[in-house]
């Protein structure tokens, strides 16, 4: 009898393992265990879809559970959500959603891929049936459907939304909100939005959203949520609508509840190859740590990339290949507002966390020549190493053009290179697409000169 | 008496080199000898002007020689051609266009910034009125004034322009005649236009240059030039007006009637400080020589963050400090037709002439997922050599955003990372820029499978 690979868990990187271990054994057989209904969805593009840029959900759908079934012959079950893992038993307690029945599933191998969970904060109000998290389809679905209401009630260009919380996704559905012609409130207790910035350059987000006409209000607490407002500490902010933005944790009741060990980071453990701790048992994607190659430490880093190669590497050892995921450098970039905004590496804060010392420069500049015609902005920010002049990380924001920039800049992180070194590539240049020096290479000559003063 | 610093020169790499050396050393006496009338503008520039985006050419120039007076204490004497170096003398002969008398000017360091000159096929007709140049100010001044005399004529919209050769300026410069409403034909000795890319690569260019209505004759060999025609083996092409398209050759006419090294590139000589082997004498910019980060040869490459870098390498040398310049990638960019390429590296011919076996694949993609409302296109295609998987060099074709990808190939060549490293960067991904696979990690992973399979 074949082994039985089985997935918890049928987004991006569930899809991906299993996948992937179909293309290197076609003898496996693989079920794959999904609560949602659907599998292979782009989570990126909700904000799309919420502001009206792509007409449904569906789109998003990379490759559906049939799709799956007759292409990678993938036992894909939607509806179907894990209640228990018996480590002893080398099985799953799985609960048929709709036939409302249960059963126990056994594994010779086991992947978790049970994603993340928005970050609930601890409040009254928190489980209201207005208050929306984004993280999976169905509660994207949950958020079009009250549009939706919102729309054919007459009162949408008039409602009004809150997002609780600042991260990427929550900027994002702010701003597809404020497409729709809601009234758009952002509610966050950091100084700036996108806290993954330094807050100088956070600052520059900041000032983007509000002169779109979404309201932000920084360093304010949420302190409860009512049907009709959310509670501050400076007071009522009117919400027909409230959004979960504040991020994301790793969904790792499965593995904790089977004694599975949990990482410093607070997501599942693992090794290079995807292994947790335990025998059989492998995880991949938003639940599953990482390593950082800046800092050297564990991380929790949810992010779609990230979840689809880590699936592929656990795919590839589970097919009898051999693959390890070479880490993570937190690379991320957004579009906002006619904003685009990234970065990579370490910010400030997180150096310090590190225990590093540094050096930082920061360079406002053109796209392109100041003679052209429509020549852009950029200001993009570099943390270097003291002594070593080690680039220790980047942030970008600018206008359309700017944020891709962030991938020479990770490229260089990941080979440990200087703020010199990287100042010497020979990058390209044409009025079409750069000024001369691109700004790139100024923003790292200058961050090595800073290494170097501040290299004692 | 001070020290008096001589440059031969007065754009990007003599000025670089001047400003620098002024920045580093005060006291330094300056002199810069420019036969043009205007010092540090943007050559790449030019087809803006001519197409119109930018209104004049005066808007090119990044500091004039009074500005360079001004804020750098700097004697940039426009109009002053050097006919002759004296090394025995240690001195120049330099003839005063505006004042018809000439001089000689001692020096104790001397610059030479000479730049290039396009290539003149040496055919009938060559020196004919209506052939322009297009690498320096005066160059395309005329240009300019040639232009302005057709539209004077009523007849600009009927009348037809020949680009001879098909180098990235000459691409560059069809796209703006044919923005003018010229008619406009470009022949050109290669199979494709750009004889920088691979075939397969440059064809794509053809085929986007051709759709948007210039005439591409590949393959044609240009045997004379008519008052209204170009001659070429499959006929006369009609031409009101011929532009030297085929890129350029350093001018080392000065260096060489002084008996300086010309190094194997047919460029001068220099070592990494950007010094000739002869004392006293450096040199930079599109008539010095670079080193080859890939195929460790040493190469001519006439660009302008070339030139500008080493430029400013001589200066700070000759200023008191030390620096060195790290090396060429070839890296290139430009938008012709709608479309954007770039490339960085060696090509197939370049590989094949480095004695070095290589695997290469192509992949074409979308810039942003398929549910987009505008995903576009790119084609990145790589080469990593044998055995090692070292990448060795990159070439890209696709719509607007797609290009400066090739900076994180540079960033990736210059540290001799392999194509299964770069496939394991963490890169940044939103459906705003990119799909969940950026390209470059597509093609990377490509083209190591295909490195590994030929590993033999």
């Amino acid at each position: 009898m074949a082994d039985r690979l089985v997935v918890v868990g049928g987004n991006g990187a569930g899809m991906s393992a299993a996948s992937q271990a179909r293309r290197l054994d076609p003898g496996l057989e693989i079920v794959v265990l999904e609560a949602g209904r659907q599998t292979s969805y782009s989570n990126c593009g909700f904000p799309f879809v919420i502001g009206g840029q792509v007409d449904s959900l569906d789109q998003l759908v990379v490759r559906t559970p049939a799709e799956a079934r007759h292409e990678f012959n993938i036992d894909a079950r939607i509806g179907h959500r894990v209640e228990e893992l018996d480590l002893a038993q080398g099985d799953l307690e799985v609960r048929d959603l709709s036939r409302r029945r249960s059963y126990r599933l056994r594994f010779d191998q086991l992947v978790l891929a049970t994603g993340a969970k928005p970050r609930r904060p601890d409040i009254p109000g928190i489980d209201l049936p207005h208050v929306h998290g984004i993280q999976t389809f169905a509660q994207a679905e949950g958020l079009v459907s009250a549009l939706d209401q919102t729309r054919l009630s007459g009162g949408r260009a008039g409602a009004a939304a809150v997002v609780v919380g600042a991260g990427y996704i929550g900027l994002e559905m702010a701003e597809a909100l404020c497409r729709l012609g809601l009234r758009v409130t952002v509610v966050t207790s950091t100084p700036e939005v996108m806290p993954s910035l330094d807050s100088d350059v956070g600052a520059l987000v900041t000032k983007a959203m509000r002169s779109r006409g979404i309201q932000v209000q920084c360093g304010t607490e949420v302190e409860g949520i009512e049907e009709k407002a959310v509670v501050t500490a400076q007071g009522l902010v009117p919400a027909d609508l409230v959004v979960l933005g504040a991020g994301v944790s790793p969904d790792v009741d499965l593995a904790d509840g089977a004694g599975i060990e949990i990482g410093p980071s607070g997501a599942i453990g693992v090794n290079a190859r995807m292994h947790s701790a335990v025998d059989a048992v492998w995880a991949a994607g938003d639940c599953a740590e990482s390593f950082h190659l800046v800092s050297r430490r564990a991380v929790h880093v949810a992010l779609g990339t990230v979840a689809n190669k880590q699936g592929k590497v656990a795919g590839t050892n589970l097919g009898g290949g051999y693959a390890t995921f070479p880490g993570v450098l937190g690379t991320a970039v957004t579009g906002i507002c006619e904003v685009e905004v990234a970065r990579t590496g370490l910010n400030s804060t997180e150096a310090a966390e590190a225990g590093l010392a540094w050096a930082e420069a920061a360079v406002k500049s053109t796209l392109r020549p100041g003679y052209m015609p429509d020549p852009g902005s950029i200001t993009i920010k570099m943390l270097a190493e003291r002594r070593t002049g080690r680039l220790l990380g980047c942030q970008i924001v600018g206008s359309k053009g700017a944020a891709k920039r962030i991938d020479t800049v990770a490229v260089a992180l990941s080979t440990g290179m200087s703020g010199e070194e990287l100042a010497g590539v020979d990058m390209s240049y044409s009025p079409h697409v750069s000024p001369l020096w691109d700004p790139v290479l100024i923003a790292a000559r200058r961050v090595a000169e800073a290494a170097g003063r501040a290299s004692n």
